[in-house]
């Protein structure tokens, strides 16, 4: 079957051409910038002018620019048109300090929905499809960008809104919904209400895709979600300062999210050096707009930890692809010289069988040395029996962690309900090291 | 100074202009319907071709279409193209019986936020506002409708939603937010919370313009919302149908809602007879499209009743106006040979200042003869001092009544507390008639 894009132009392009592009675009996008009071001030300060760009690896000699940035120049330090050439704006809700906000005027919002098409295209979606839009609107980015990207694309939208399950799945039997946007913990509410109507979404709908995001979640989750829903589920990876959805998606062959780099550069650094780190391995992902015109960001550090995919994808898309989001940047430790992100380790243990749901990372000083402890439940049957089977799953764990955080922990098995329960997002890590970081009580998602 | 239209050339055609233009679409029209499965039946039973109409007071020769009827053909039998080059559909909640749902293809979508640029327009908003658009997004045409006709007209929208007192007053803080859509009665619950804010709209924001619609109100309730926010509030009328926000709005004059005859042929009937009424007098509003290809609806019964203000607008635009909705047509009662729609009732006695805020119609047979008994609460301070003050009142009372509905009603005069509270929505006529209409405690909103 031929191959189908929906821009076979940009989507294809060589590793040259793309580069040459980013840096056309990069060197607009900093005249662009320039035009805001903060980027002019600052561009004045590092002597950085339009052109300065002829590689893209010159990226490296621009700024950073970090959340904090944004709220200290809230609401128009950022803005390089007049209000009047805005026509929308999204704005977080600033619940602590400043909002965040993004403003776009037209061009940036059809390139934003165009994106968002792009998106969906390559996760399958087409013209035919009746597309269920299960998110909230409003300022939330998920509700209008999935919008304005499947009428882009000329799916038939289904605007549902959030929550009311016994009302999405009326919709989905009413117009015969074939794909689905929502974030992976509603689907598994969802599934419920199904089952307590008596109802099979393998049976009783036409669903074929599920697109879910917004929400870190894991390839397991993804896979329980296809079996639940007799679909394929598609991850789909976004953040309101760089639009919102659209940013990177997963194709056909969900091995990674392909991440537009003609319309962002593309940056993994160690979120403690801020020095690039290879394709590969993990660190912060920090993205530079190349198609906004109201607000511009450069270098922008999102504390999302990821990683470039090495290799080709199959699909015959050239734009890299990044790894389902691991966690926070602020969320990163430092043992035996190794960052490591705690959703690594969550990954390793959550794809062997034997262990149960919770576990307890407690970095810890023995002897002036720093160690990690990691507490691992397992499931119940497997305190029976030969004590033998324990040592050697304690061995496997301790392999397969080192493996991928490269430091050595101390594993220890306990049994399920050991580890406490806490009220609200999981504890996940205790630092009671001597000399160590002095964060306490890390946690993530 | 130089009057201002979105689009002059159809917003002051001459009468005959606009009477061209309709038939025109009104024949393009009846091709697009006759291409769904049930104007496809109809047309050839009634044998209704295009081309059929060359006058459009022949409108009146082709069927009505009632909300049963699109329940019944629920979900695909007014529609006209294929599902493939459908985009958008909005649908009723369905709470009893079949949902309406009403689909969109791209071009009914750009017709639509056509409409609503033009509306925001005709009410004086510019492409220097700010527009809070405070209102449910989603499957309720509220949110994206008036989303789409900001973003057309190319103002900044701040697509806050609905709810959420607090935020919305920090966002109009926050953007200086000049103009803002929201249901009437949510804009006295805000008015409250700038109160407890210690703030006052008036000065604490740069409000100038208020829209309001969704809810039927009357001219005093627009007028203590003006008064609260400092502003100028503007009158917006639309039902999902006709594609929701955008079918009549009030231009800078506020003498009525100037209804787009270039998108909707306008008729005016006697609920009973289904005859057109003469411009001026009340009767049931019967809608069709004329620039919708998805989903055309031919001679609608919206079954809300409202009349064309007779004369000429100052504002220039030659598309008729209509008065604000007075009810739902299931509402109406027949007396002494007179319809009579209990808001208009209600109109007579809001605009008299001894009048409290109850009153309640009942129907009786008095020897033989229908009698319409009206009891009106008047203000505690009436019910003292001379009684030939009461006399008068009620003598005035009863001739305005007769003046506006043209039967004689027997009013009496109540104390405040004296007419039961109903539970939720006001019982407002009370049928006790001999042989009278069999409906019974019918309520208007
Ligand atoms: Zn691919
Ligand atoms: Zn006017």
């Amino acid at each position: 079957m031929r191959k189908e894009f929906w821009q076979e132009d940009f989507e294809v392009l060589g590793k040259n051409d793309l580069k040459k592009l980013q840096v056309e675009r990069l060197n607009a996008t900093i005249e662009h910038a320039a035009r805001s009071p903060y980027y002019k001030t600052l561009f004045q300060q590092k002597n950085i002018h339009k052109g300065d760009i002829k590689d893209i690896a010159q990226i490296r000699d621009l700024p950073f620019t970090t959340k904090q940035d944004l709220r200290e120049n809230f609401p128009y330090g950022f803005l390089t048109l007049p209000k009047k050439e805005i026509i929308r704006l999204h704005s977080s809700s600033g619940t602590t300090g400043n909002p965040t906000v993004i403003f776009h005027n037209r061009h940036d919002l059809n390139s934003w929905a165009n994106l968002m098409a792009r998106s969906l295209f390559c996760a399958g979606i087409r013209d035919t499809d009746v597309f269920q839009n299960i998110c909230g609107y409003g300022l939330f980015t998920g509700g209008l960008g999935f919008q304005y990207g499947i009428e882009t694309l000329g799916a038939l939208s289904i605007p549902a809104g959030a929550g009311n399950s016994l009302r999405q799945i009326k919709l989905m039997q009413d117009y015969g919904t074939t794909a689905a946007h929502a974030i992976p913990s509603y689907l598994g509410r969802l599934y419920e209400v199904f089952q307590s109507a008596g109802l099979d979404p393998k049976k009783d709908t036409k669903l074929k895709t599920l697109v879910i995001g917004a929400e870190p979640h894991t390839d397991e989750q993804r896979k329980r979600i296809e079996e639940m829903f007799g679909v394929r589920a598609f991850n789909s990876f976004g953040l309101s300062e760089m639009n919102g959805p659209g940013v990177a998606f997963e194709c056909e062959y969900q091995n990674g999210l392909h991440i537009w780099e003609d319309a962002y550069v593309v940056e993994i650094v160690n979120p403690d050096t801020l020095e690039p780190v290879p394709d590969g391995e993990y660190g912060e992902l920090v993205m530079t707009t190349l198609d906004r015109q109201s607000m511009p960001l450069i270098r922008y550090r999102t504390r999302d930890i990821t990683r470039i995919i090495p290799g080709k994808c199959e699909c015959g898309r050239t734009h890299r692809r990044i790894d389902r989001i691991t966690g926070r940047s602020d969320d990163m430790f430092i043992i035996k010289g190794c960052n490591v992100f705690p959703m690594q380790i969550e990954g390793v243990l959550m794809k062997i069988p034997e262990v149960g749901s919770d576990y307890l990372i407690t970095l810890v000083t023995l002897n002036g040395t720093d160690e990690m402890v990691v507490e691992v439940e397992v499931k119940k049957e497997w305190f029976k029996g030969d004590i033998r089977r324990l040592d050697n799953l304690t061995k496997m764990i301790t392999a397969q962690i080192r493996d991928e955080v490269l430091a050595k922990p101390i594993v220890k098995l306990v049994e399920p309900g050991y580890i406490p329960k806490s009220e609200g997002k999981a504890v996940r890590v205790v630092d009671n090291r001597v000399n160590g970081v002095t964060k306490e009580n890390i946690s993530c998602s």
